[in-house]
């Protein structure tokens, strides 16, 4: 502190504003966009697993995913083709992960910025603050590594198309490649689903809540400017 | 929030109804699938048991589990080919574990959403909610983990042909691939009576403690929407 | 919960059977099973130490264990050969250690089972049971993964013997041999001692507390279905 | 100590001048450099959202972005020329990362030479002080770890071109190129939005709290020197 | 629990017989084993001491530890044979890290089956129990990853030669393998004094608090079976 | 202790010589070598500063930091030569380093020499003392590991003309070797500013609780010999 | 315990007479060895940082350590050679290391050795026992680590002298082998302060405490044989 007099600092007023731009379309959020994403997600899910139910009973044409036996029947040619529907699916899937860390990192942004001064008690506002901002955060890093999902998958077909290739005679490396292939698919009949629960679970965190995220000391309004 | 006024935002009929959606389904998972579940794998467990030592008795034909020198003696054609009945079990397993995830997910789902607003005390029944939360997401993790079983397996099998390809005098290639392939075999036989014992341990702790899960704060129902 | 009523969720009848089935089995299993398994191992044990001892003294023809010396001028085509005596052994273990985990499997499943509704004080019998279910599970673990001793003995096995013939000159390898085959022997020779060590211990502990594992509540024996 | 008397040691004028120069530092960086900041990074993250709209809807010529389907069909000598578009936004982002770590490090440089004698009490002031200072730490460390962010793209660029040159049939390593640059555009896109969010978030924290930074022990000041 | 009346369960004669044969032994060890090899390695200490000074200042003819500089002057021939006295050394102190751990495993063993009931209270005699449980857990641990330490003596020594067999001008290589060698001989100076320390440390642990190893709860005996 | 009576062990004259001499050099340390550091690299962290700017707007013609593109178009044989500028300004930083570690280790030294018998209570000043030691520590281990920065800069520079040298068409790796060189300016022009910043923050911890340091327990200094 | 009467195990006269002698000795290293120790290598740290400053002014011939441009110009036969220097001054150091541990590890034993029986409380004076037998345990496995500082610079010398040699013309690998040279030189530097430093404090934390190591409950005497 400079020797003489203390200085007052005091909030800049781009950042009240910037700060109630995010407010706004926390309330966007809130009240339009997650609520439609968790319908949007709930049908897909039932969609998906009907999808998977009829194929498994054969009565779709277009089988999106094969037995373990046909690799090891399919000609090497067009076992080292990508798969089209799980590179379209990973498509759609990142645009969604993409949408819902967007959602959801506004809304973390304006809880920080709501978060009041420092003190030594009445703090039972800002923990349920900072417990919902945890809860956000965690849910952005998973979906965040989801992100790399593809990566890795690529990664792991071109190593494992690589081997097939060395080792033509190796029946079990083309059963793995089954197998890298099928956990795609096992993951995205979960992926709607616990994007749907994902959504309504923090919806509903953030919902019940929204009383103490807005104002979380009653008393004195003035210290969260 | 903004500067004059606070917002007030309730849950979306929508979410609402996604939830009654998810709490039926768990009414019928504890009243139907689960204890269906739990017989059917009890009767697996017994009679998976009784396969394998008429097995070492030698009363049936059809020897599932070769012994360590038959991984020797046979011709290197054979001992490359993969294991028939290993790769038909991991597929039934792969079902019954997707099963699993796919029932306990949905009662997961529920009970997040029957969390009510964070309040400063009289959180006993919510304890139980979370501390529930947490046995359910523990055993999903288990089990999704259990469905890189088969990728892992094929891996080292792979990886081991072709070794034993590369070294046919090295015996000890030989009998680390007999281990391998056992390996799965003792892993089966435990893995009936787990699915059983999972089932009915996590099917315990909800139903003995449903009232907590249904209604956390007896005194003011309207706080859970 | 559904907007009107709570539903009343009891414990499934075939529940309630598969539990009095795995309290049938622990009973059987700590009057029967279990001491004649420490009196066994205590015996095997004695006469496996009296072996070593014979051994040692050159009183037995048949020598199990290899001096190193003998490493360094055995030929190569009997050095790379699998010891068959290790390789029996092996087998007799894991068939012993399969034995105890479905034995204590059974037990921890039946006391899980028997865990009360969740209660806010009241609590020392469920501590108990809580703590000897942690007990069993890490002796289960233990076990579980010496299942995959022998599977890591022969990849360290092949992979000495590939350095061996690649470096015919380099003495060390054949005694890093020999150093990996003695430490079987080594392992063998306490694995009885610890067998009967960890039946009797985990049987003291489970039969010391019976009683509490049985009625962890004494007062209103209802809550436990 | 020396065995007579003890030594007093009073802070330096030259340290004390230090202190200064940096507190008159986090004032402008207070009241103009980052409220400046805020404000460029909330415009620059609208205006790269639309761009990558337009993109996506066709309307701009420029494509920054392309699409897996391009990496498979491009010629090999495109695909492994390293984007331009990339690389630009590398270095502008370095640039910014580096401008945030030297503000926050004044910042946090001034308030630990503020931070009074350790006392047995009244140490609500220091606490405030070790807190935001903890807090602006992890901001340095993440945008620390930041800078390393386009030396791992090229490690793994040039790989994976590596890979794709050596087996140009393996479709998967043409894709697996495609996810690294593409997940370079994704964090782009995120980019902007965190700078504004992590420097309001920061500020905020320090603006609210800064009366507790000068004076942390209120009724004594001069034991701050 | 069997819906109708609670089981009585005993301790089992042959584990009661099972316990009082450690305690027997348990005893001669206190008395017996464990003092004389106290005295045992304090001498073997002293004496190992005593060599290694006499080979330093060059009195003794068989020199067991060479120089650097031997390393490297050496024919690649002598270098690559492996040393006798390290080898018969690691015999010897294998033999004694084994009678270590098999003399504190019965003790371990004895102590454990004396653990009284679980009760609320009245435990200070069975935290002293599990207190030296730990401590003897610890010390096998300890003595059980010691006898790994020739197989890794070995495998790093073996690399070593096939480094400078390979790389025959590289001088270093050859000073590192001197420094394994000498690693060994430091080891073995401290082994005796740490054996002789060990014992006497944990023996005068146990034999301090025997009374309540003995009788952890004095008042009522009869819990202990 | 012997059994008839207890040893009288006194400090060492030597040893309080010792410590006096490490006080002296403390005290030098504080009033003189640390504050004309202080300002020191305050002065090299603005000067370093602006050359980096006036060589961003190519005021100054030595360029000490290549722009990527250069790396690209430099000719192969310059490009695998190692930057003088950042040879030479490593060599600078680890002599200032070396510095920071004799300087706070003496005071360190002086400190841990310091501290009183052990007592039951009455420990205020000694927790001040091991706290402090604990933050020197913690400082001298920094700058230790950061004293490896340049062997493992080598290394990685090393490693990455190694890929270019073979495969000349892979830009991805002279973009690579382009971020390696930039990180260390980088590093650089944070290292000075640091340097004031740790040698400030440090200096004002230990001044301001010097007489702490010095007379841990006011009352009764003959314990501190 | 045996059924019928408690056994009284006394403290074994041999082990008592083994305590004795650690006692001695004990004593004969707090009044010599140690304070000769600590003057010792409080000398040779100032020697030898007045050998370096001479050296760096170039008054030395003997010149031990080598600049960076050094290593770039000199033949690779020389490159090649161990630097005579470093391997006399690890030899040095690793006596110096083995006497500290030989020293400490008498002491510590005494003090484990003169713990008494555990009780419920005065306990004072056995955490001054256990206290300082930790900071002894880590002291010696510091020095422990760093015995293995040769075996870890020879191997590091020796890869990068099999890269220069492959790779002639990249400079990076000469300077890289020129910073592990170095990196030794500045570690002898601080060598002798740290044995100096870490002989005195631990020496200052036993000769402080002596009475409570020598008598940890002053009341009764008895029980600590």
């Amino acid at each position: 502190m400079s020797k003489n007099n203390s200085t007052v600092i005091k909030m800049d007023e781009q950042v009240l504003k910037y700060k109630e731009d995010l407010y706004e379309k926390t309330v966007h959020h809130l009240k339009v966009t997650i609520p439609k994403k968790i319908a949007e997600y709930q049908e897909l899910a039932k969609s998906y697993g009907q999808n998977s139910e009829n194929e498994q009973d054969g009565q779709t044409s277009k089988k999106r995913k094969l037995d373990s036996e046909d690799y090891v029947l399919m000609p090497i040619e067009d076992l080292i083709k990508t798969n089209r529907v799980i590179m379209e699916t990973h498509q759609k899937f990142k645009k969604a992960y993409i949408e819902l860390i967007e959602t959801f990192s506004v809304i973390r942004g304006w809880i920080s910025l709501n978060i009041p001064r420092i003190e030594d008690g009445n703090n039972f506002g800002v923990d349920v603050q900072e417990d919902i901002i945890t809860q956000i955060t965690k849910l952005e890093e998973v979906y965040t590594s989801l992100l790399d999902g593809s990566e890795s998958y690529f990664a792991s077909r071109a190593s494992l198309v690589k081997k097939i290739l060395k080792h033509k005679d190796i029946e079990a490396y083309r059963y793995s490649l089954a197998q890298v292939d099928e956990k795609e698919f096992t993951r995205f009949s979960f992926s709607y689903f616990d994007l749907a629960n994902n959504y309504a679970t923090t919806y509903s965190l953030i919902v019940k809540n929204f009383a103490k995220l807005e104002t979380p000391r009653p008393t004195n309004a003035s210290n969260i400017y």
